[in-house]
């Protein structure tokens, strides 16, 4: 019997069947962000056991719209590109851990199975959506130019609700594009024991940084931002109190792995 | 800090962002099954350290189409139906553990996201597909009645690619619907560890099977199969060698969960 | 230079590549009717000129979801499913015209392209949406039984929001499935000039009838409907004034052309 | 009994509904173009009565990928980006019709309805599809950038089969981006007659050409492509026989109508 092959399910005799290949991953993509103040007790609300909130802006929330083209090392999902491209939106807040402060994704939904399961490895508790972000264009009128002035829209579904729907009107370059996603991660790892009446199987509490990453010019501007109710989800809870600002940038990164904390 | 609730990810204060509600999880829907044998090493390639092949027919594979309509105790998804509607494919073969023998499926392909979620718990290795079968009517032209010479076809495809195709022409009521897929299930449960470079996360060998088993009637017929090639699939190496069987029936059945195996 | 073949676009050598066969085409399906009134004014700015509301009950309006299986004559596509079924969602009213009266389509989702294109050779206004409704299922937990109790729900979406939600609760077997779509249909054919300035290339009024009408026994029970507004969209000016009743029925039938109406 | 509005079906009230909004239609895009011979015999096949093919390599073809972003005059689509967004793959051909030459498109998907609906209007006989095209990056590991050595991909899908793929590897700078699809453009309208036995209600030859196109830096390279056979469609026969280019280029352009060719 020789053994199974492959980073994750399904391990096959080659490991060409996994839905995803093993990191390094790379992303490449377009990254318009939202960030604003909820109620603190709303992020409380969603932190586990043994985590606390930021000491400083604790209520503060990014939304976060993403157009990636990613890939393994070899590269070879680049020119298949079905296997590569994938959009996603995701929400960030901070929290802190045995002195540490940390970022944390909460709710995230992504259009590719591939990118799903590099989600449910990192501790991103990723759900499938339909996104969508304006592209900048640089030429026709289709588009807005990366200047003062433009207008971008987002958008969020899932389960055939729209979800979340975001406006930022691009005001000058910026030397960030947020403080709520830039600290090294905290998520946790979770699932179930196959006997429902057990402790999980998989129940853990990790950390990751991206690597080499590298950001094109960032603009700032004029954020807006409503979220939605659904039967199956929660985000609208995160109701914002008071708008910080809205962020556009290019973004490359690579993924390694990360650490359990204790 | 209130605990975060929720059976699955993501969780949150009031447990209904979970991707799936908890079990017990009923299933009502359409079974094609196509039974077939492959060279018994494209099998045995495809089981862990510690299983091994069925001493009866060990090269038996079935291909297997749903068209489930699924839901949690309280039933609420089957009035959403984007939440409780899906279709499958999945492939099983069967196995040896210390002297027992069982199912186990090697790839399955899904369309809803929920899908995915309960089979990784339950060591289905999920991934997102597009899957489509023709269903037997009882009015009009446009489609197969259930009786000797109706035609079914179903499809399997993924990343933008065919996978799989299959052509039933009805013959006769049955007693059964194949043997393949009839005993309880043996999955490996996997998530690597957040370091790449460490061992496994989860590696878990676990058992289920079906509760409370409703069957309409069954109907067997003569079988076709093609399965092709894909980058990311090893789909195509499980050839067949002989045809076996076609099956159509309709299916009832709840999950309560499993065990672990040592 | 030989002519090119199809009965519709694109027209080709063999004429295989027409998104849709010529027909006669043929329909079978399950089919789920709300009824209700809603203001007659809001029917009468849906007709177009020189075509009247209906002498009575005028402000009635069917929103009827149906998941069809279909095939040209040949039936080919019938064992390659994804080209034979789809799901539609369509809103009926009534008109008169030269003292006949008969049904509408005013607005009409679909799912497939074939479909759509069918639409728009029929006067079926289509539009891609994503339709959902609950299937009765014979066996298991996971659906209701078409029997009295039995609750069905139908959902469309488009451009990522939700459109319409339908509920119907079965009460008992009905002789009919509601009196809104049940006449004749009156169309309109309608493609403007490529010199957007000139009069529109076809506009034309059409009608046309379902043949080889067969049906399964049909129920009816409470209805309820909410519809939601959207940008692109006008259906929620059609809003419910009164609930009339609500059908289920699996319908089969046959189109195989219609007439101009002068 | 107000006039109906809107530009295309469905016509209404407010004419909101309309499938697509009235011209002009503004487009901004990345551009990829695959030019290669093929038998000029499969080229006159595509071509109706009158129309013959180019005295000057008569069987040149291009396949094109476009990743378009879009709007109408007001552009509110842009941010509501569900609405603006498509991509596309289209054969376009060369041909002559009294003494004039043209280009032409003989086959083209597209992944939105809004887009279909705008080549329906334009003769453009658009299906919808699955479309992927690799876009270059400015930043990070996970894509080609715009210099010699960069890797593209491109495919096309449809009803769950894979029509098209293409590679592009860039070379050099570029003065153009190929000469098939350069010229004004010649197209069928056609819509059959509501009697199936009738002549076409819509059998019209019309042109048209962009308005106000603004281009980006082109790139060429070595090009390859593959062509694959499925029931519905005839995209295969236009066997590639020598490859002549590849091309990399942002577009923008404004349609703003056509007109009518005797």
């Amino acid at each position: 019997m020789a053994d199974l092959q492959g980073f994750m399910l399904p391990r096959s005799p080659e490991g060409r069947a996994s839905i995803v290949p093993a990191p390094p991953w790379h992303y490449s993509g377009d990254v318009l962000t939202i960030e604003y103040r909820t109620d603190p007790a709303n992020v409380a609300a969603l932190l586990p056991a043994g985590v606390g909130l930021a000491d400083d802006d604790p209520g503060a929330v990014a939304v976060i719209w993403a157009d990636w083209q990613s890939c393994s090392e070899g590269g070879e999902e680049l020119v298949d590109p079905v296997r590569s491209q994938y959009k996603e939106c995701f929400v960030v807040v901070r929290c802190t851990h045995r002195g540490e402060t940390y970022s944390r994704c909460v709710y995230i939904w992504v259009d590719k199975d591939f990118a799903l399961a590099r989600g449910w490895y990192q501790g991103y508790p990723k759900k499938m959506g339909s996104i969508w972000m304006t592209r900048p264009v640089n030429v026709g009128r289709a588009g807005p130019r990366l200047q003062a002035g433009g207008r971008l829209g987002a958008t969020l579904a899932a389960n055939d609700r729209r979800l979340a729907e975001a406006r930022l009107t691009l005001e000058a370059p910026s030397d960030t594009a947020g403080f709520v996603n830039a600290l090294p991660m905290l998520h946790s790892r979770w699932m179930p024991a196959i006997d429902p009446a057990s402790a999980a199987s998989l129940d853990q509490l990790v950390t990751m940084r991206s690597l080499d990453v590298e950001v094109g010019p960032a603009w700032t501007g004029e954020p807006a931002l409503r979220l939605f109710d659904a039967p199956g989800d929660e985000l609208s809870a995160l109701e914002p109190v008071e708008m910080i600002a809205g962020y556009w940038r290019q973004v490359g990164a690579t993924f390694a792995g990360g650490q359990t904390v204790d």
